[in-house]
């Protein structure tokens, strides 16, 4: 805690307020944001907020004039009638999870999506090579649509046959109940090996992860979940949990201030807010 | 400025948020709020906002469970329909100047109204003393309420015959355009007296003050008036403005927190707040 409760709270009538709508509010976003703001000398102040009606909540972020709100489950979808126009990387997926106020004129986007879209960039991958994704909820949804659009095609590999074959469709990919022994991009969306029951399991079989050549764990805690650790011993290219949450926090931060923070400040304010 | 800017400010998702709505919002309430909060070691936000649409800013009080908001002028009266309950306090004179969120239920109060109501007690003014209040504002209106269920009587006055004698007529009181010979008690609710065009204006006349026992001004900028100045150059009771401000933000504080500050803390408070 770099900030003791004695001191008083720098905000004044000029502060613009962003917040976050989680039915589960974690501290990552506020310790995150607030952080960076205090770092770049941003007027702006984060807070977490469990909203009692999403309507209404939505509705005060245009009578309080508050500049951005991230969403999170359950509200990803349900906030879509709610606001006035949807973003590309929003309307692909039919899930928001950032809303821009511009002056009362509420978009919204997706920054998981672009995230995975620009860390496939960054990191190079082969868009020709077969990818295997385990999972099939929201989350999953963004990833294969950014890997899709990104040019890659695969096999959604999911347990629940309805909402894996269902996922797969909606982007042209195959299903499978296994993992297809071509595949060399592996891709995890699911909570094996998060922090929780299943944080000992590793997403992806050894003799898998031996013929793949990327491992890309979305993962965020811990960010070196059991592949990822298991993949880097094996000296396969990684591209972790941590990379995703911290690229699509800093988008979001772009969106709501205009200002990109450098990967230093984005370092600095996932170390301080862990 | 106790916190510098490089500071993160102390959010987190258990921090509960009040806010003011203002069409011009002051820095007063957020920075009088906010070192109490830092004072007490209270886990809770003041912001001052100017809403974009008072409906949905009330709407957003409770979607986005704000704990507690300051009204000011024009939504003193705006905002009456959109709460669930008027407080004795605020229904009295159709005015809130401070909503209160029990999960979701709505309370308005004002606290005008009873901050006035508690100096006439604390300085044990003679109910039996004969009243002239200048002003027929709507602060005005508070006062005459209060100063009326104190039990006090007397003469509204006021150059706008139509507002004033609306005014007096409300309370029972009378109304003149001019003070009464044997007015015991001055009340100023008028800009006279205030930092601007009319600072160096005495609100009474100096026979009417030197007639007079107790010589009240709601004018809290500056604390120190010239009708202020005078009363007590000549050795008059005064109650001023700073009080009545301190007060009526100190039963606010209360409500929102359920925490009474101490006269020392409310009065450390205001002096970081000029």
């Amino acid at each position: 805690m770099v900030n003791e409760v004695k001191k008083v709270n720098y905000v004044d009538r000029e502060t613009t307020l962003c917040i976050s709508l989680a039915a589960r509010p974690s501290n990552h976003g506020v310790r995150f944001h607030n952080w960076l703001y205090a770092e770049l000398g941003l007027n702006y102040l984060y807070k977490a907020v469990a909203p009692a009606d999403i309507t209404a909540a939505v509705a005060g972020i245009r009578g309080l004039n508050i500049r951005g709100a991230g969403v999170s489950m359950p509200y990803k979808g349900d906030v879509i009638p709610l606001i006035d126009e949807l973003d590309p990387s929003a309307e692909r997926i039919r899930s928001v999870n950032t809303i821009v106020n511009n002056d009362g004129h509420l978009v919204g986007y997706n920054t998981d999506y672009t995230a995975v879209y620009h860390l496939l960039e960054e990191h190079r991958v082969d868009p020709n090579a077969p990818v295997a994704i385990k999972g099939s909820g929201g989350m999953a949804n963004a990833v294969v649509a950014a890997l899709a659009d990104y040019g890659l095609h695969g096999t959604v590999v999911a347990r629940n046959h309805t909402t894996g074959s269902a996922l797969a469709s909606r982007y042209g990919w195959e299903y499978s109940a296994t993992v297809p022994e071509d595949a060399k991009i592996l891709v995890n969306v699911t909570p094996m090996g998060m922090n929780g029951p299943d944080e000992d399991v590793v997403s992806f079989g050894e003799d898998e992860i031996d013929r793949a050549d990327v491992i890309f764990d979305c993962v965020a805690l811990p960010v070196e979940t059991p592949l990822i650790k298991l993949a880097k011993a094996k000296g396969k290219h990684t591209i972790d949990g941590g990379e995703v949450a911290a690229l699509q926090a800093a988008e979001q931060f772009h969106l709501y201030t205009g200002v990109l923070p450098t990967n230093e400040q984005i370092i600095a304010a996932e170390e301080f807010s862990k």
